[in-house]
Protein backbone atom coordinates (compact mmCIF):
# COMPACT_ATOMS: atom_id res chain seq x y z
CA UNK A 1 0.00 0.00 0.00
CA UNK A 2 1.36 3.50 -0.37
CA UNK A 3 1.13 7.15 1.44
CA UNK A 4 -2.10 7.49 0.59
CA UNK A 5 -3.84 4.06 1.12
CA UNK A 6 -3.16 4.45 4.57
CA UNK A 7 -4.02 7.90 4.85
CA UNK A 8 -7.23 6.53 3.71
CA UNK A 9 -7.47 3.95 6.70
CA UNK A 10 -6.46 6.12 9.10
CA UNK A 11 -8.88 8.89 8.21
CA UNK A 12 -11.51 6.30 9.34
CA UNK A 13 -9.74 5.91 12.90
CA UNK A 14 -9.86 10.07 12.99
CA UNK A 15 -13.48 9.38 12.39
CA UNK A 16 -13.44 7.09 15.27
CA UNK A 17 -12.01 9.53 17.95
CA UNK A 18 -14.73 12.35 16.71
CA UNK A 19 -17.43 10.18 17.98
CA UNK A 20 -15.41 9.83 21.16
CA UNK A 21 -15.07 13.89 21.33
CA UNK A 22 -18.65 14.03 20.64
CA UNK A 23 -19.35 12.02 23.88
CA UNK A 24 -17.23 13.97 25.78
CA UNK A 25 -14.52 11.65 25.77
CA UNK A 26 -10.26 11.66 24.98
CA UNK A 27 -10.72 11.58 21.29
CA UNK A 28 -8.62 8.37 20.41
CA UNK A 29 -9.92 6.04 17.64
CA UNK A 30 -8.64 2.89 15.76
CA UNK A 31 -9.80 0.68 13.03
CA UNK A 32 -8.50 -2.74 12.12
CA UNK A 33 -8.03 -3.69 8.23
CA UNK A 34 -7.95 -7.37 6.86
CA UNK A 35 -7.52 -7.00 2.85
CA UNK A 36 -8.22 -3.91 2.55
CA UNK A 37 -11.68 -3.59 4.84
CA UNK A 38 -12.57 -2.10 7.60
CA UNK A 39 -13.20 -5.48 9.99
CA UNK A 40 -12.82 -3.82 13.23
CA UNK A 41 -13.54 0.15 14.60
CA UNK A 42 -13.22 1.60 18.42
CA UNK A 43 -13.10 5.03 19.62
CA UNK A 44 -11.80 5.63 23.59
CA UNK A 45 -14.87 5.72 26.12
CA UNK A 46 -13.65 4.75 29.63
CA UNK A 47 -15.97 7.43 31.24
CA UNK A 48 -18.69 6.09 29.23
CA UNK A 49 -18.37 2.85 30.28
CA UNK A 50 -16.78 3.72 33.41
CA UNK A 51 -13.89 1.15 32.82
CA UNK A 52 -10.44 2.14 32.25
CA UNK A 53 -10.23 -0.66 29.47
CA UNK A 54 -12.10 0.69 26.90
CA UNK A 55 -9.83 1.99 25.21
CA UNK A 56 -10.11 2.18 21.23
CA UNK A 57 -7.72 -0.06 20.53
CA UNK A 58 -8.99 -2.81 22.65
CA UNK A 59 -12.73 -2.05 21.08
CA UNK A 60 -11.66 -2.36 17.94
CA UNK A 61 -9.82 -5.39 18.32
CA UNK A 62 -13.04 -7.08 19.82
CA UNK A 63 -15.18 -6.33 16.80
CA UNK A 64 -12.50 -8.01 14.35
CA UNK A 65 -12.18 -11.06 16.14
CA UNK A 66 -15.94 -11.43 16.68
CA UNK A 67 -15.80 -10.94 12.94
CA UNK A 68 -13.29 -13.40 12.25
CA UNK A 69 -14.75 -15.81 14.93
CA UNK A 70 -10.39 -16.42 16.09
CA UNK A 71 -8.35 -14.55 18.66
CA UNK A 72 -5.81 -14.43 15.97
CA UNK A 73 -5.68 -11.62 13.92
CA UNK A 74 -3.51 -13.08 11.40
CA UNK A 75 -2.65 -10.52 8.41
CA UNK A 76 -4.61 -7.83 9.93
CA UNK A 77 -3.46 -4.27 10.52
CA UNK A 78 -4.30 -1.62 13.37
CA UNK A 79 -4.90 1.84 12.52
CA UNK A 80 -4.68 4.06 15.72
CA UNK A 81 -4.63 7.83 16.07
CA UNK A 82 -2.42 7.85 19.54
CA UNK A 83 0.14 5.77 19.80
CA UNK A 84 -0.67 2.97 21.78
CA UNK A 85 -0.80 2.55 25.71
CA UNK A 86 1.64 -0.22 27.28
CA UNK A 87 -2.22 -1.98 27.44
CA UNK A 88 -3.01 -1.74 24.15
CA UNK A 89 0.36 -2.83 22.70
CA UNK A 90 0.37 -5.80 24.38
CA UNK A 91 -3.62 -6.60 23.61
CA UNK A 92 -1.99 -5.76 19.26
CA UNK A 93 0.59 -8.64 20.40
CA UNK A 94 -1.45 -11.21 21.67
CA UNK A 95 -3.98 -10.85 18.89
CA UNK A 96 -1.03 -11.20 16.52
CA UNK A 97 -1.61 -7.80 14.80
CA UNK A 98 0.89 -7.64 11.76
CA UNK A 99 1.01 -4.21 11.58
CA UNK A 100 0.45 -1.00 13.66
CA UNK A 101 0.11 2.31 12.08
CA UNK A 102 -0.31 5.32 14.49
CA UNK A 103 -0.35 9.18 14.48
CA UNK A 104 0.93 11.13 17.44
CA UNK A 105 4.00 9.76 19.52
CA UNK A 106 2.36 9.81 23.57
CA UNK A 107 5.23 10.69 25.51
CA UNK A 108 2.94 10.13 28.83
CA UNK A 109 1.94 6.40 28.26
CA UNK A 110 3.47 4.85 25.06
CA UNK A 111 3.96 1.61 24.38
CA UNK A 112 5.51 1.45 21.77
CA UNK A 113 8.45 4.15 21.64
CA UNK A 114 7.90 6.37 23.79
CA UNK A 115 8.13 4.43 27.42
CA UNK A 116 8.01 1.09 26.48
CA UNK A 117 8.73 -0.81 23.07
CA UNK A 118 6.23 -3.77 23.32
CA UNK A 119 5.39 -4.61 19.82
CA UNK A 120 8.74 -5.14 18.68
CA UNK A 121 9.93 -6.96 21.58
CA UNK A 122 12.06 -9.75 20.08
CA UNK A 123 11.45 -11.86 23.41
CA UNK A 124 7.86 -11.84 22.98
CA UNK A 125 6.27 -14.89 20.44
CA UNK A 126 5.00 -12.76 18.09
CA UNK A 127 6.10 -8.94 16.99
CA UNK A 128 4.01 -5.97 15.20
CA UNK A 129 5.79 -3.99 12.36
CA UNK A 130 5.35 -0.41 14.16
CA UNK A 131 4.95 2.84 11.97
CA UNK A 132 4.18 5.84 14.11
CA UNK A 133 3.97 9.42 12.71
CA UNK A 134 1.06 8.45 10.00
CA UNK A 135 -1.46 11.88 9.75
CA UNK A 136 0.01 12.76 13.02
CA UNK A 137 -0.55 16.69 13.25
CA UNK A 138 -4.39 15.55 12.42
CA UNK A 139 -4.33 13.14 15.36
CA UNK A 140 -2.66 15.93 17.78
CA UNK A 141 -4.71 18.60 16.71
CA UNK A 142 -7.97 16.96 17.67
CA UNK A 143 -6.32 16.35 21.47
CA UNK A 144 -5.17 20.22 21.74
CA UNK A 145 -8.71 21.34 20.59
CA UNK A 146 -10.32 18.80 23.00
CA UNK A 147 -8.29 19.76 26.00
CA UNK A 148 -8.25 23.46 25.44
CA UNK A 149 -12.17 23.32 25.17
CA UNK A 150 -12.43 21.12 28.21
CA UNK A 151 -10.41 24.09 30.09
CA UNK A 152 -12.75 26.62 28.56
CA UNK A 153 -15.56 24.92 29.69
CA UNK A 154 -14.20 24.60 33.48
CA UNK A 155 -13.16 28.10 33.00
CA UNK A 156 -16.82 28.99 31.80
CA UNK A 157 -18.18 27.09 34.82
CA UNK A 158 -15.98 28.75 37.78
CA UNK A 159 -17.16 32.19 36.56
CA UNK A 160 -20.59 30.88 36.76
CA UNK A 161 -20.01 29.69 40.40
CA UNK A 162 -18.46 33.38 41.46
CA UNK A 163 -21.48 34.76 39.66
CA UNK B 1 -2.22 -8.02 56.23
CA UNK B 2 0.49 -10.61 57.01
CA UNK B 3 0.78 -13.87 54.77
CA UNK B 4 -2.09 -16.01 55.80
CA UNK B 5 -4.79 -13.50 54.84
CA UNK B 6 -2.53 -12.80 51.26
CA UNK B 7 -2.63 -16.88 50.63
CA UNK B 8 -6.72 -16.71 51.61
CA UNK B 9 -7.23 -14.01 48.52
CA UNK B 10 -4.49 -16.07 46.15
CA UNK B 11 -6.95 -19.51 47.07
CA UNK B 12 -9.90 -17.60 45.68
CA UNK B 13 -7.62 -16.77 42.53
CA UNK B 14 -5.87 -20.65 42.31
CA UNK B 15 -10.14 -21.49 42.52
CA UNK B 16 -10.64 -19.03 38.99
CA UNK B 17 -7.73 -20.79 37.35
CA UNK B 18 -9.60 -24.42 37.92
CA UNK B 19 -12.56 -22.88 36.14
CA UNK B 20 -10.34 -21.78 33.54
CA UNK B 21 -8.81 -25.60 33.26
CA UNK B 22 -11.88 -27.72 33.46
CA UNK B 23 -12.64 -25.31 30.43
CA UNK B 24 -10.03 -26.90 28.57
CA UNK B 25 -8.69 -22.65 29.20
CA UNK B 26 -4.54 -22.12 30.04
CA UNK B 27 -5.40 -22.35 34.17
CA UNK B 28 -4.75 -18.63 34.94
CA UNK B 29 -7.11 -16.99 37.83
CA UNK B 30 -7.27 -13.47 39.46
CA UNK B 31 -9.52 -11.52 41.93
CA UNK B 32 -9.27 -8.19 43.06
CA UNK B 33 -10.30 -7.40 46.49
CA UNK B 34 -11.19 -3.82 48.55
CA UNK B 35 -11.10 -3.49 52.39
CA UNK B 36 -11.51 -7.36 52.85
CA UNK B 37 -13.76 -8.23 50.13
CA UNK B 38 -13.47 -9.78 47.12
CA UNK B 39 -15.43 -7.18 44.29
CA UNK B 40 -14.10 -8.72 41.47
CA UNK B 41 -12.99 -12.45 39.63
CA UNK B 42 -12.21 -13.57 36.36
CA UNK B 43 -10.18 -16.97 34.71
CA UNK B 44 -8.94 -17.14 31.35
CA UNK B 45 -10.99 -17.83 28.73
CA UNK B 46 -9.40 -16.78 25.56
CA UNK B 47 -10.67 -20.12 23.53
CA UNK B 48 -14.14 -19.51 24.65
CA UNK B 49 -14.47 -16.28 23.77
CA UNK B 50 -12.43 -16.35 20.31
CA UNK B 51 -10.82 -12.84 22.11
CA UNK B 52 -7.04 -12.61 22.97
CA UNK B 53 -7.75 -10.18 25.54
CA UNK B 54 -9.99 -12.51 27.57
CA UNK B 55 -7.40 -12.57 30.49
CA UNK B 56 -8.42 -13.38 34.00
CA UNK B 57 -7.17 -10.36 34.88
CA UNK B 58 -9.24 -7.86 32.55
CA UNK B 59 -12.22 -9.71 33.15
CA UNK B 60 -11.93 -8.99 36.87
CA UNK B 61 -10.94 -5.27 36.74
CA UNK B 62 -14.35 -5.19 34.41
CA UNK B 63 -15.92 -6.75 37.08
CA UNK B 64 -14.86 -4.48 39.71
CA UNK B 65 -15.27 -1.79 38.05
CA UNK B 66 -18.51 -2.08 37.37
CA UNK B 67 -19.28 -3.17 41.39
CA UNK B 68 -17.96 0.41 42.19
CA UNK B 69 -19.32 2.33 39.33
CA UNK B 70 -16.06 3.30 38.67
CA UNK B 71 -13.33 2.76 36.59
CA UNK B 72 -10.71 4.30 39.04
CA UNK B 73 -10.17 1.03 41.58
CA UNK B 74 -8.65 2.96 43.92
CA UNK B 75 -7.29 1.09 47.57
CA UNK B 76 -7.74 -2.24 45.41
CA UNK B 77 -5.23 -5.16 45.40
CA UNK B 78 -5.52 -7.76 42.74
CA UNK B 79 -4.09 -11.46 43.41
CA UNK B 80 -3.20 -12.95 40.02
CA UNK B 81 -2.02 -16.80 39.84
CA UNK B 82 0.83 -15.51 36.87
CA UNK B 83 2.67 -12.77 36.00
CA UNK B 84 0.22 -10.45 34.28
CA UNK B 85 1.24 -10.09 30.88
CA UNK B 86 2.42 -6.30 29.29
CA UNK B 87 -2.04 -5.64 28.21
CA UNK B 88 -2.86 -6.79 32.08
CA UNK B 89 -0.01 -5.01 33.65
CA UNK B 90 -0.92 -2.21 31.43
CA UNK B 91 -4.48 -2.29 32.82
CA UNK B 92 -3.75 -2.76 36.62
CA UNK B 93 -1.87 0.56 36.15
CA UNK B 94 -4.71 2.13 34.06
CA UNK B 95 -7.17 1.21 36.24
CA UNK B 96 -5.01 2.88 39.55
CA UNK B 97 -5.27 -0.39 41.06
CA UNK B 98 -3.02 -0.51 44.66
CA UNK B 99 -1.32 -3.43 45.10
CA UNK B 100 -0.44 -6.64 42.25
CA UNK B 101 0.28 -10.29 44.25
CA UNK B 102 1.01 -12.43 41.74
CA UNK B 103 2.19 -16.38 42.18
CA UNK B 104 4.20 -18.16 39.59
CA UNK B 105 7.23 -15.47 37.45
CA UNK B 106 6.54 -15.49 33.60
CA UNK B 107 9.98 -15.52 31.79
CA UNK B 108 7.80 -15.53 28.42
CA UNK B 109 4.72 -13.03 28.50
CA UNK B 110 5.64 -11.09 31.94
CA UNK B 111 5.00 -7.63 32.23
CA UNK B 112 5.99 -7.04 35.82
CA UNK B 113 9.48 -8.40 36.15
CA UNK B 114 10.48 -10.80 33.47
CA UNK B 115 10.13 -8.61 30.37
CA UNK B 116 9.12 -5.54 31.51
CA UNK B 117 8.35 -3.89 34.53
CA UNK B 118 5.52 -1.83 33.63
CA UNK B 119 3.35 -1.42 37.30
CA UNK B 120 6.60 -0.03 38.72
CA UNK B 121 7.99 2.50 35.93
CA UNK B 122 8.33 5.98 37.05
CA UNK B 123 7.60 7.55 34.28
CA UNK B 124 3.97 6.92 34.36
CA UNK B 125 1.32 8.45 35.89
CA UNK B 126 0.66 5.72 38.37
CA UNK B 127 2.67 2.74 39.77
CA UNK B 128 1.25 -0.56 41.11
CA UNK B 129 3.01 -2.17 44.47
CA UNK B 130 4.06 -5.88 43.04
CA UNK B 131 5.27 -8.88 44.98
CA UNK B 132 5.72 -11.99 43.03
CA UNK B 133 5.89 -15.30 44.42
CA UNK B 134 2.35 -15.32 46.27
CA UNK B 135 2.17 -19.36 46.29
CA UNK B 136 3.75 -19.65 42.94
CA UNK B 137 4.24 -23.28 43.32
CA UNK B 138 0.90 -24.12 43.94
CA UNK B 139 0.42 -22.00 40.45
CA UNK B 140 3.14 -23.66 38.14
CA UNK B 141 1.97 -26.84 39.75
CA UNK B 142 -1.69 -26.20 37.74
CA UNK B 143 0.36 -25.04 34.58
CA UNK B 144 2.41 -28.12 34.13
CA UNK B 145 -0.21 -30.37 35.10
CA UNK B 146 -2.82 -28.81 32.47
CA UNK B 147 0.04 -28.89 29.72
CA UNK B 148 1.11 -32.74 30.54
CA UNK B 149 -2.54 -33.34 30.39
CA UNK B 150 -2.98 -31.57 27.28
CA UNK B 151 0.28 -33.65 25.98
CA UNK B 152 -1.37 -36.96 26.72
CA UNK B 153 -4.62 -36.37 25.05
CA UNK B 154 -3.02 -35.38 21.64
CA UNK B 155 -0.53 -38.79 22.11
CA UNK B 156 -4.25 -40.82 22.74
CA UNK B 157 -5.55 -38.99 19.67
CA UNK B 158 -2.13 -39.84 18.11
CA UNK B 159 -2.57 -43.26 18.31
CA UNK B 160 -6.40 -43.55 17.80
CA UNK B 161 -5.32 -41.92 14.64
CA UNK B 162 -2.52 -44.44 14.20
CA UNK B 163 -4.93 -47.79 14.66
Amino acid sequence: MNYEEHSKFMKEALKEADKAARMGEVPVGAVIVKDGTVIGRGFNKTETTSLATSHAEIEAISMASEHLGNWRLYGCSMYVTLEPCAMCAGAAVLSRIENLFYGAADPKFGGCESIFEIPTEARLNHRVNVVGGLMAEESSRKLRDFFRDLRNRKNIDNLKDEN
